[in-house]
């Protein structure tokens, strides 16, 4: 639907798409979340590939005692997009989320903006479709089987994607809360994915060729120990992304070859918090472009270490923005004044009563 | 009125206010541009003078061929603010505007927005207002007669800011086009100024107390010589914003005392630009605490080389935020995905079409 706020008739150059909650669902609903997905690893893949033609900037935070709001901008020759999220811990004690979002896409070319899109459902699935995209280079081919340990938000859409792009079948879930994997296996239940639930990590693991770890946990914690990852698997870690939180024993990391988004940024928020600033990674576009090799051995131990960085935020608004004219799931904000003569603002102003009627209408 | 977008009912927490143009003009028109631009200056003067207490960031800019675009946040203890504006002079070509502008208010505490709107009117109310406010510190005592050279956009706020705030009483207007002229006296016809429209800039200085220098020239230009500028007078300088682009001849600002919002920006932006990086300037906001003196000679020239600042913005999106209860005049918008689960982000939307009925039908 394509409904507009009440407004006399300023021109469609006044008009900005506007994607709420409600209507992303619908999105997400109308086309399904695997190919939503699928669709997003493709823009993500494109735009890791052009790595070098973005404009690069470290997030720009605002940090208060209960948490921290954050926008975080990329922009190339075309589109400047930026997102605004925040994480306040305290906030589920007063029925608040702890992370929320929002982001716009603009025309580099004319300053307007093109699209402006909650991004807290948009989040989650650009990180998971990045999660799956990065195991398609860096997991064992015909892996079967995941274990998810942490069973939380971001959970059913990491197991979705894998299954979608890498062909999983079987997920091992655990969480410290067994309420948890048992909300996720109930909303996996017609997903196809054969879902166990697991009484321990090391029950999760068994037999996994990919492990991917998203536990909440804000502290230094150790979901996985060095002795219980074997040789040859993928270790997909999402949880990690505040500087203090990370959840895999540095022995493992050590023993990985470890892959990132952006390498500056990781170190401070990543897993690559415990290990020297001099510690060799990967950059994932390099992986992307053919420009660096991924998994080179079935023994070796792969390590994406995601924090989350703003291209995969452009690519998802991108992605949303090609989308909306073939599901029409958005709806018109009356954001840019358009005065007919741009030097009368004020008569804009002025003579808008009669346009509009008595303002006490409103 | 506070019409909201179709949406199933999720909780308050989801809504974020809306101020769309058409609910600006509103809000403007409910008081009257000039009790609006009084009650921002009250809160700009307010925050100027706790400068101390705010988290100040430079602009955060995207450049292109065409234009730039620019995030512009400030926060303090309580609030996060920040704008998004965009400057494209190419835009007039193709009946778009040259700078647009929306801004977004947020709690600290909680990360949630509180207020998201535009801000292409109300960056133009709030420029007129803090020069009115720092003209009350810099002008002389009863001023009576106000120049406005360069009758744009902004020169019809400039005009009823200082109406109201200093009782200006005549304005003498000169644009290098006639028509610009002519435009500002229709608008101001019922407002109780005295317009004189005058064929030279000399002849628009003539026994002003007060100059104001508002042209969209983007080139350097002299709009004033220095032999125009007698001893006394008040040089509120607007239209200088970008680097490469000033108003004033330089010797008129080695006659002056420059005061100015930030001096780092000015110095890249402002009429700054001509001067040595070292030239003493006296920040504004510790003329508002009382902590630097304002106009302190009869023969003394003042100027204030206004470029914009975050803080400007941040004061006018509090302002607007504690005026909308009483106006009423927003939309509320779906904007922050608020499961009942925090934890089953993907149960909501799987969910949302027994809630919602057939997507189809959006």
């Amino acid at each position: 639907m394509t409904e507009t706020l009440h407004n006399p008739n300023p021109s469609d150059l006044a008009y900005v798409p506007f994607v709420s909650v409600d209507n992303m669902m619908r999105n997400v609903r109308a086309i399904g979340a695997e190919t939503f997905m699928r669709g997003v690893a493709d823009y993500i893949e494109q735009d890791f590939r052009r790595w070098e033609s973005f404009d690069k900037k470290p997030r720009i935070p605002a940090h208060a005692p209960q948490g921290v709001i954050e926008l975080m901008p990329a922009s190339d020759d075309e589109y400047f997009g930026f997102k605004y999220v925040n994480g306040h811990p305290g906030n589920t004690r007063t029925g608040m989320q702890t992370v929320t979002g929002f982001g716009v896409l603009s025309h580099m070319s004319t300053g307007y903006p093109v699209l402006f899109t909650e991004m807290t459902i948009l989040t989650a699935l650009r990180t998971a479709a990045n999660s799956a995209l990065a195991a398609k280079y860096l997991a064992p081919k015909n892996s079967k089987t995941m274990a998810i340990i942490g069973n939380g938000a971001q959970s059913d859409f990491q197991c979705l994607a894998f299954k979608d792009m890498l062909g999983i079948t079987d997920i091992r879930a655990y969480d410290i809360e067994p309420a948890a994997s048992l909300r996720l296996a109930r909303n996996l239940a017609h997903s196809g994915l054969n879902v166990t639930i697991c009484k321990t990590p090391e029950d999760a693991i068994e037999g996994a060729e990919i492990i991917t770890t998203v536990t909440a946990d804000k502290r230094y914690a150790t979901i996985l120990t060095d002795n219980m990852v074997g040789s040859g698997v993928h270790i997909n870690a999402i949880g990690g992304d505040c500087p203090g939180k990370t959840e895999l024993h540095k022995d493992i990391l050590l023993r990985s070859d470890i892959f990132v988004e952006l390498p500056e940024q990781t170190r401070e928020e990543g897993e690559l918090q415990q290990l020297d600033a001099d510690h060799p990674v990967t950059e994932l576009w390099k992986v992307y472009a053919g420009k660096a090799e991924g998994r080179t051995s079935d023994t070796q131990i792969t390590l994406f270490d995601s924090v989350g960085f703003a291209i995969e935020d452009f690519s998802a608004l991108r992605y949303v923005n090609d989308l909306l004219p073939s599901t029409g799931h958005f709806e018109k904000l009356d954001l840019l004044a358009d005065p007919d003569d741009p030097r009368d603002l004020y008569g804009m102003v002025l003579r808008s009563d009669a346009s509009n009627g008595d303002d006490r209408a409103a």
